[in-house]
């Protein structure tokens, strides 16, 4: 793989979608995209996400996110998301880090392990059985790990509008999420880089942008 | 568990929607179902399928057969069918063995290893793996294998209408599925029972009749 992969993660509300986005325009135009791909100053930015990063991840994004009324099984919950990423990997991420691009990713395998295992308790080592077919081995070259108190993140989500089935989760289930994503940095320093992401918009993008140019600059 | 699992095999075309629900009426009037279920000549006898025998199944089903706009890559494939049976067990299966039903199964776990092992070639350790995480160890009481010539069964799916995803695939495809199956026979020959399902309808249910008065009766 010529390309880098670089996920972000967090709890809801933790400013993902905003950062991403703005990391992608600074990259676009900063000139660091030159060191990170292998285009130089053409280097392609892509910005996705997970679930629904493809045709078929869209369907599931929405069965998954918008199903309620599916009552959906906590191992068939986690086989939907390990889909999601395999068709992810393979049809997306994996031919555009070969032709060298840098793919900015809206969750990866850790919100799995965060959301499913510690948040709704499932077995960590079967999650991390089926983040590796899923993923067929393929790990992000940096993890931005958005942190954030989850009542405030869930505050931003709520203001932001209509809550989704994570969102509307009680209070305990992020705050063990939350547990989860403490643990991952702790387990892979090398990987997952910790931001605070209570700092406002601007104090956090800055850090993003230092951290990228320290790693890949 | 008190009921019974029973699930019905084959290639396309093999005669299993037909059978099933011949047998179905059957057990529900021929008095087998007393020492077959927990209660006596009032023992509900259900029949359910895979993929698609919840509301999320359904879904999964859709995405699945009739999906071919979405290019779904072969893992992702066989994590999906790995989540619609989990779901399919824990939400619909495992509640009605609870109660003492018999359970009448459209494909179940050799299906995905027919197809997605020996059919598309993915590793039989990973399909063995996902189905016991799928199915919780749950296994079939019964397998009836209704065994055609892979010709004659897509002879008959097409005479009968819209072929789907799987019928379009090429033969070599359904011959490697047939010979998965009958690996599978020989591997299992307490748990699955061969029919010779080129006879006419009527033999085949004569035969699926006596072998639940064998094992059952």
């Amino acid at each position: 793989m010529n390309g880098k992969l670089i996920v972000f993660e967090g709890v809801e509300g933790c400013g993902k979608t905003t950062q991403i986005s703005r990391s992608r325009d600074w990259l676009l135009t900063s000139g660091i995209q030159e060191s990170l791909g292998d285009f130089g100053n053409q280097t392609p930015v892509i910005v996705t996400r997970e679930p629904g990063g493809t045709s078929l991840g869209s369907a599931l994004r929405q069965l998954l996110l918008e199903g309620q009324a599916l009552q959906i099984e906590d191992r068939a919950e986690l086989l939907l998301y390990a889909a999601d990423r395999a068709q992810h990997v393979e049809e997306f991420i994996k031919p555009l880090l070969e032709q060298g691009a840098i793919v900015l990713c809206d969750r990866y395998t850790d919100s799995t392990i965060a959301y499913q295992g510690y948040g709704r308790g499932l077995e960590l080592k079967l999650i991390e059985q089926l983040n590796q077919i899923a993923t067929g081995g393929l790990e992000g070259d940096l993890t931005i790990w958005l942190d954030v108190d989850v009542e405030i993140g869930l505050h931003r989500a709520r203001v932001r509008g209509k809550a989704d089935r994570m969102e509307q989760a009680e209070l305990s289930f992020h705050q063990r999420v939350q547990a989860g994503f403490s643990e991952l940095a702790s387990l892979y320093p090398e990987r997952i880089v910790r931001i605070d992401a209570s700092q406002n918009e601007e104090a956090v993008q800055l850090e993003i942008r230092e951290i990228l140019c320290q790693r890949f600059g």
